[in-house]
């Protein structure tokens, strides 16, 4: 962290995957104590992965230190290769890093399905990282510029951003740590030495392409092993049709207990026009986090709507629906024998039954070709994408969407 | 764990600490799925350290499983040295370890300081393997006995319960990983492969010595470095004052929003009697988690009452006190000036000034003598207490208690 | 190691790698303590590799130890699934994979070049298991048929040698451990306990699929990375021209000074023949180890050969020739030229040249289809070639034999 | 490494230990390649200590190149602190530190006691610094001002000599590391954060001060773990005995087979003067090396002087003598019994009998109070030594020198 260096150091982090981490007194370590940054560790990095791999409840805030320390070290690695980034600059990429992630809410990709339909964790990182340049007096304009990519020198916003940014090269190291699923471990360290840039663009060196060719199998590895962990995913689709169900039932006016800021969201459907117009509802979601979640489902064990409750209890005690994952479509009549066979209470409905036995679909690529990809550069001064320059990885493979259906349904 | 391995593996854990944690189709699989266990899911091990430590937000539960394995390799090791521990004896031994920690509360400490004022976590420790045990059909008793102490194999005890025991070496380990302090780590596989028995207790193998100086010199390392960290340390006096006094005002009639289970407490000064007496007491206990002490200081951001509304602000954005630490007591007219001089807002009375300006003391020793000892085993067969056979650690400073004081006050 | 907890365990050795692994007080432990197995003391695992990576001075006696250990846990796992395996299979699978590289020389591949043209390491291993055989009374023979395949288990074979052995394991995990090459890292732990038995041949249950990639990609990062690292092939090739050189003298009359076991081989061409006719030879191959050729060097380079003496020099102090690798072969009208030009003494003839400008080529595949694969077992009972199984590693690109052409002359 | 970022960079080296080190293009990098640094890769670290832990084979090249890195970071912290290093000074502490270790001879300290009798390795590194520095034309000077302390920046001098170095920092974590004693593991990282300088000396900040604490134990476990195992004493004082053997026969006139460099000092009793009126003996010296011991000693197995041919195989089979240690002398009795009972040949004398039955004592202290001492900065400015800051180790027991008689015999 060369160029921080000339601000006094204010603080030094232990972090069990990087060792010390040093934040300088300036207005990153303001931005770091900015209530909207210290939320984030109330925030798991892998939400309910924890019930499949209990070392994984590490937070995204740590997560986020943990870029921003990678972030000082690329700017390092490239600077000493010759290329000019100037104080401003690295400052403003160092804050960029530290902002990446602010719009996520608790069980981020949950939230997104139930309570929050209309805007992204990126528009929510947009809202609030306009929120923080107004406190900051415009102090982050620069900082946000690049991370929209708004700005001459791409690469910064690559190292923020891209598919060898500073956040997938900590977020793997990372979740391997915390998991105990020590073959996701990649060498974030070798990978940053072998950066380079190439007109204007973050590439490279032909010396490190086996430590990326490892970075993408490790990558491969950590979804089909950790992310998309079918125990996981059915935790997550039960958590989904919780909040579904609270919130169909809050809409239709019975009454389900939750702290205000969590109740805004269940009594409304909002589109983002009305995050704009109305500023509490960004005020609500900032206080939102994993805790309240998890408070609510022990409050809604005892509800009297039996779906509610048997959801909530159920997730609480780790009691998960049956999981099944299959290449191909699971067959409809099989789903609606199981709605018939599997009733849990009297009387339920068809459409009730969906929130018991259900199909879906899950899909991942290990590679986006022509998607801010990653490029090897030779030394001859040419580049060439990834997916064409490792002579193993076939790039149609590496490209290929790869889909998986799993169907739920009770014990 | 050999003597599990007549029961078919039920399942593999992945643990970041010791790798791969195997749990038999047993009683002890049924156990480990039961609510009461699952609850430690949502128990910080380290409460509020993980505000200065941030990779230490590891739950109780992961630890419990890692005492466990533990108990199997020490099993293990003993059974090889030629000590007839029979499978049920083995079964019970891995029971009591898995039930040692489930009468904690979240943010123990602190709770046991103001929400449950009568009973330690050791109480609700047996009242709840109790119920176990009714639940299971007296399967337990065995393992209720060892923990208690109760038993012929005194050394069965010791390895759940002592100044060596599988707590303690899975916990400095795990504590050390998580929060990054690498020093701290100990050579527990090393002392595990070092266990003896000797007059039914259990005694470590002479050559083990210096494995023994060095966990003593980790755990105070520890201690004072993590665990008793002047960071944590008034986070925890904070919390303690936010719940008095969200206590102190339910108590007065003045609401204070809670979950009805935490909301049990805030209301009542339970003694152990009624615990006894009302099960429900006990039902609540269960109930409670970290979330619901996160979510509730949410809440009371924004209560009228300014001291808990401050209190709980300045905890959840990390805006701590500023706190001093000396080797002797602080002078008290500095506390009463202090106290005048601090005032955060109009017309604060001195008593109301004591939730701010305030001063303790903590303690600790390295190695309690004559309390459970750590004894070393030589090649003649005699035994003599580590704090005596060690030639570099004065028995007199390892039995010594050190003080200090800490004084509290706004910035 | 369960089969062998029967034997009074005889001593633990402390390994950085695999942490403790214990030897049992039988013939296994005498096999370790035989002359022919301490002799692996002496050979590095990696040769002159760590003139490029310092710290990967390992020997082959650890990595050894290693193996060993990695049986153990195998041939548990395997009994867990319920795989009957007699401690007598169990004893000899052990002995086996202690035996396994016994006929390595110093720097193996540059001596089966040099000195001992007409036999490979495997030949020699096995010329010494009988040795072994008779000097323990005939007690390695079902050990020997192991190695050699001939047992109706055709699995403890492949636990010994195939793809997926237990010698591949070790050597991955430790050479990248003690390279510091952390990418190479593979889970062999998981590995391990994916292994099944299916058709008496060793398979890997679906579910380890990606640890089976990530096993191959690091495999191959190892070879480009470590094995055939540029800079110690030209050490190699340099090494080899300096034996050649050594025998071209010593077989024309001119002394070239060396230990009595080390000139045996340097002034004689053995057919494999002699090796059984004469038994001195054999003895003095077992007198042989990487010090004496160090030695030897260092005499060599005040030889009055002034090629001897540039080569041994060069290699002694670390002044390598340069290298150039290529995808396509060298013209050969550049390395005329260079011949020309490079001309280290005066009335240097071509032929003389050829010692220090030469070309070459090595060739690498990740996987060889065909050859003791790796079979992915289904939950459905079939089994697939992990070539075809995996739907990212294209299997013609992991079967394809990678090419590249070396050139290397004085700077 | 900040202040060599002027200079381009020349190499990074993987080390398993720190992770890259960096090597800039200068006279450091010209050092490191020079025939003196390049002999240390075949010296290991721990002589005959891999008989024990097979994993402890690193060399002193290694360490050196750790000791360098460790070097370079201290330096950063130190400036970051806001004290003044220029880059020449810089540059010649980095020097000192790559030349701290060149004097070693293979097995060091058998070597002096035997081969060398009258200049220790710190007298023979002198001797090679001067040589280096007219090599080099005089730029050395100011790096061996430093090592030799004559220096008005004492501080750089102990960061290359004192009870705090960067030798003892690198070589505790590395020794611990290679032999797989993971308990001896210290936190450099730490230890150089808290790093300081008060009036010219090196000191250590208060709240480090339980980081040194655990450095001291973990050093002495260390010592009683690794350097002085019992197993490695008895193989260093046999080794010892046979180069006695072999060098009495040498000056008996009995031709004992040997490199020239090796012989030189079999046949001769240099004195200190020798050394400096005769260069070819230092010549002679820089050419030793491990391999040249231990392709000795397989000359020597054949020899017809039977203790000479007895200690040489038993060495190089790992046939050790008995070994017994004690707190008290061995009782001279008993000795003298051995002697006549434990007669290996017909007719030998009882001096003779001295090369296998013989007694000794080792002794060792953790800390040398009044030595270099470690020194601890309290905030109010004042120093403590740590043997009187610590209120755990007793500065009696810590500067208490431990003694351990030792009793060697055949079997």
């Amino acid at each position: 962290m060369n160029d921080l260096q000339q601000y006094k150091q204010r603080k030094i982090v232990n972090d069990p995957v990087h060792g010390f981490i040093s934040i300088p007194d300036n207005i990153l370590f303001a931005l770091i104590e900015h209530p909207y940054l210290q939320r984030l560790r109330r925030i798991k990095q892998l939400g309910l992965t924890s019930l499949v791999y209990p070392g994984a409840v590490h937070t995204r805030f740590q997560h986020t230190l943990g870029a921003f320390h990678l972030m000082g070290l690329a700017i390092s690695v490239l600077k000493n290769k010759g290329h000019h980034i100037s104080p401003e600059e690295s400052l403003a990429a160092h804050a960029a890093i530290l902002m990446h992630d602010i719009g996520h809410g608790p069980f981020s990709h949950a939230l997104e399905q139930t309570l929050i339909e209309s805007l992204t964790h990126e528009d929510l990182s947009l809202l609030l990282m306009d929120r923080l340049n107004r406190h900051f007096d415009g102090q982050l304009t620069h900082a946000i510029d690049i991370f929209k990519g708004q700005t001459d020198k791409l690469f910064l916003h690559q190292l923020v951003s891209s598919q060898l940014d500073m956040d997938r090269l900590d977020y793997l190291k990372r979740d391997s740590f915390f998991s105990g699923v020590s073959e996701g471990v990649i060498g974030s360290d070798r990978i940053i030495k072998m950066l380079e840039i190439k007109d204007n663009e973050l590439v490279i060196e032909v010396k490190g392409i086996y430590s990326i060719e490892k970075f993408l199998v490790a990558r491969r590895l950590m979804y089909w092993q950790v992310y998309l962990h079918k125990t996981a995913l059915v935790a997550e689709k039960m958590l989904i049709n919780t909040l579904k169900r609270a919130k169909y039932l809050s809409l239709n006016k019975i009454d389900v207990p939750a702290p205000p800021f969590l109740k805004t969201f269940l009594t409304h459907r909002f589109c983002s026009h009305d995050f704009l117009s109305n500023p509490q509802i960004l005020d609500d979601f900032t206080m939102l986090d994993d805790n309240d979640i998890w408070s609510a489902l022990k409050l809604w064990c005892v509800h009297k709507d039996k779906i509610l409750s048997y959801l909530s209890s159920a997730l609480l005690n780790r009691q998960l629906l049956r999981i099944e994952l299959s290449d191909t479509p699971f067959d409809e009549e099989r789903i609606q024998q199981l709605k018939k066979e599997k009733r849990l209470f009297n009387n339920m409905s068809d459409e009730e039954m969906n929130y018991f036995v259900f199909t879906d679909h899950i899909s991942n690529s290990t590679y986006n070709v022509g998607h801010e990809n990653i490029k090897i550069l030779y030394k001859d001064g040419t580049t060439k994408d990834i997916s064409y320059a490792s002579d193993m990885l076939d790039h149609r493979a590496l490209a290929k969407t790869v889909n998986k259906y799993l169907l739920c349904y009770p014990k």
